[in-house]
């Protein structure tokens, strides 16, 4: 870990700039494979699973006997803390639904607004060392919560041709309608277009690899809607005097351990909060069994000395961390002052990971600045919100000639004759 | 306009679908101004002004004399009207704020949820034949009420280096920050990476050629905002026995009036509304400024004869308008089916343009079947929604086992770690 003071100016800059990553050479790649999968559908699907998983599967859906295996293998201990984490998530994102807003604007003018359900839904689920069964949890909850008619969700099976119990557990616990073995930039083409076995969707959500994320980007600029611009995960820590080095430590390793991009800052106003944490990641590390993916994601990690809370401040808001905690004596004040952040944990016994897992709040998260434009995933993420106008007689006698001033103000005489015909027809 | 009786499958797919439009030779041309004006800022945008929209200009930012001016020369009525639309907007995007959300989702778990506005966002409004100072109240509005810091508008002079008055009006009636006169792919680089005169933001609305919308596209992929995808504008209207072909036919004529690109569908079960409506678009077609426009987007449009409510509900959820008009008996019944549009004008007295201009709803909605997935603008896009938590000890206490078996059973122990040393701390 990088220690820098009182930086500014471009030093300040690039310390807070993430890797870049580009995805150009691998669209390149991702392209044939979209091209493929949307002309040959599921024949496509088997022959990359095939190639990329290295297994030869005799279907895509998993069955419901592979769902009840699933059930069987995962132990009590961890169907309870899944159930108590589905618990929490639940509770948090229910209370994000909206109702319909009505409101009279001018005397027969009525608008309105509703939250409407995407029909049709995809989750990814990302395969590798990392069963992620929390994203499905994070994913699925708010999307049957907002009333999505149908939930997909695609993951890559292993060389056996199997997928994780705990994630088929959650898969089933959260009422995902169809499970399919389908992974990387296949499962998002096949999202997209949908093939023989998987529903065409009209938006996809979920973490996942560089192509992965290249075919997302892809996707979307053709018209499938995507949850959030993707990049890797990240932490900022803001510790005062009142913060326990051991606990900044592990947070920072934690975050550190997603990958060897993973970013993790720390920034303080005192020097022995510093030296104390690196001394006690040291410690920690020994043991780690992703230790050196850590490694490599420290390496690139600054920890800032600052003056005061004012220029602390500052540095957070620029970073516009993905997950932001503030070890502090007071910090509901200081949370007050940050406007650029996916999600804050308040104090010394809120660590990223109950936010990970556990306690209430979405995982799925701006990363790379977008928290400057963007929201994680909520319920919102899940519908549409449409507007609706009803004038009556009266409203429209009454609007329509401000209506007709502007229309032909702008040059659209067909926009005023919309409301001339009728207020002729009115008057006759 | 064509017509089409009882269409299903493959016709009815093409019927519904929008002309595709390639971006991919604009990119090419759009691509090297970004750069330049990256590279080279305010002296680029100086240089693409006296090209595209030729004029050497001594400055870009709009002087106070300037705006000054322009109240002066916007007649009073037309004020009147702006001031009467702007009422309605606020009335209707102030009821959208939300509150903050707190949830103790177990004991000792407090999540919350707050709204948080964009600092600087950026408003484009085309040049062009016509002046779209509606899209400036549009566009500012909820951005001030969501409460963003900076309001930065860009649009192109005329030949004379002029902005229309009606939009400098309507600019500074709204509060607008900083007006700079500024078109084209320059002005979204110019948004997107800021200049000496023009100020970087975090999030850029509003319509465009096909050069704006390239830009947009390349912004958005590398990390600046943008409001939604873009696509030319459409309306369906839905007509039963009691619907108006007079107004009909004026409504489909205001959409058509927007651009050759326009998109206008018809659906009916009764096939004497549609010989009528024809019949009144070529009596109104006449006299319109923009008829020539009109007369090429109803070439491409489609009036489709149905045998009953359901499937004319199916060919209106599959086509998912941006306006959507129900000129029936019933229409929040009918409205009720409806899951995928932009917005919705209920019955004979709600035309589109009421809507356009100053009803109080948004007018910038999801276009190219955008609305399965995307709502219009409304205050949410000019806000990001931070989420915060907080854990007591006894909440840690309680949720830190279930959090501690499900990192370890994802195999990330450094997130079980982030726990356990806090309980152990605890129970020292």
């Amino acid at each position: 870990m990088n220690v820098l003071r009182n930086p500014s100016g471009e030093e300040l800059e690039n310390a807070l700039r993430r890797p870049v990553k580009k995805l150009k050479n691998i669209k390149k790649i991702v392209k044939p494979i979209l091209k493929n999968v949307k002309a040959k559908g599921d024949r496509a699907l088997f022959k990359y699973c095939m190639e990329y998983d290295h297994v030869q599967l005799t279907h895509l859906v998993v069955t419901k006997k592979e769902i009840d295996n699933a059930n069987k293998q995962v132990k009590d201990d961890l169907k309870q803390a899944i159930i108590t984490a589905k618990k929490n998530i639940e509770k948090f994102h229910l209370a994000q639904q909206t109702e319909e807003l009505v409101v009279e604007t001018s005397p027969g003018i009525i608008c309105k607004r509703k939250s409407v359900p995407i029909e049709r839904v995809g989750l990814y689920i990302p395969g590798g060392t990392a069963p992620l069964f929390s994203t499905v949890l994070m994913l699925a909850i708010p999307a049957k919560i907002a009333g999505c008619r149908e939930l997909v969700l695609c993951t890559p099976p292993n060389k056996k041709g199997k997928i994780h119990p705990a994630i088929l557990y959650s898969a089933n616990l959260v009422g995902i309608d169809k499970i399919l073995k389908v992974g990387g930039a296949q499962a998002i083409a096949a999202l997209a277009y949908g093939t023989e076995s998987v529903p065409k969707v009209y938006k996809i959500f979920g973490p996942g690899n560089q192509y992965v994320t290249a075919a997302k980007q892809i996707v979307a600029e053709k018209g499938t809607a995507i949850d959030l611009p993707a990049g890797p995960s990240e932490v900022a820590v803001y510790a005062d005097e009142t913060a326990n080095p051991d606990f900044i430590a592990t947070d920072l390793l934690s975050q550190a351990e997603h990958g060897a991009d993973s970013q993790v800052i720390l920034v303080t106003t005192k020097e022995s909060i510093v030296k104390e944490t690196l001394k006690s990641i040291d410690k920690h590390l020994v043991d780690l069994p992703r230790r050196k993916i850590a490694e490599k994601a420290l390496e690139e990690s600054v920890a800032f000395i600052v003056k005061n809370e004012s220029q602390a401040i500052s540095i957070l808001n620029n970073y516009a961390a993905e997950h932001l905690i503030l070890a502090v004596k007071n910090p509901e004040a200081v949370a007050e002052k940050i406007i650029n952040a996916g999600s804050i944990f308040l104090g010394n016994y809120s660590p990223e990971s109950a936010g990970d897992y556990a306690s209430g709040t979405n995982h799925t998260l701006p990363t790379n600045r977008a928290a400057l434009a963007y929201s994680g995933v909520s319920v919102d993420s899940y519908v549409k919100k449409i507007t609706y106008q009803r004038l009556s007689e009266d409203g429209l006698r009454s609007l329509g000639p401000s209506v007709e001033k502007m229309a032909e103000a702008e040059g659209l005489m067909a926009h005023k004759l919309a409301i001339s015909v009728r207020l002729k027809y009115l008057n006759k």
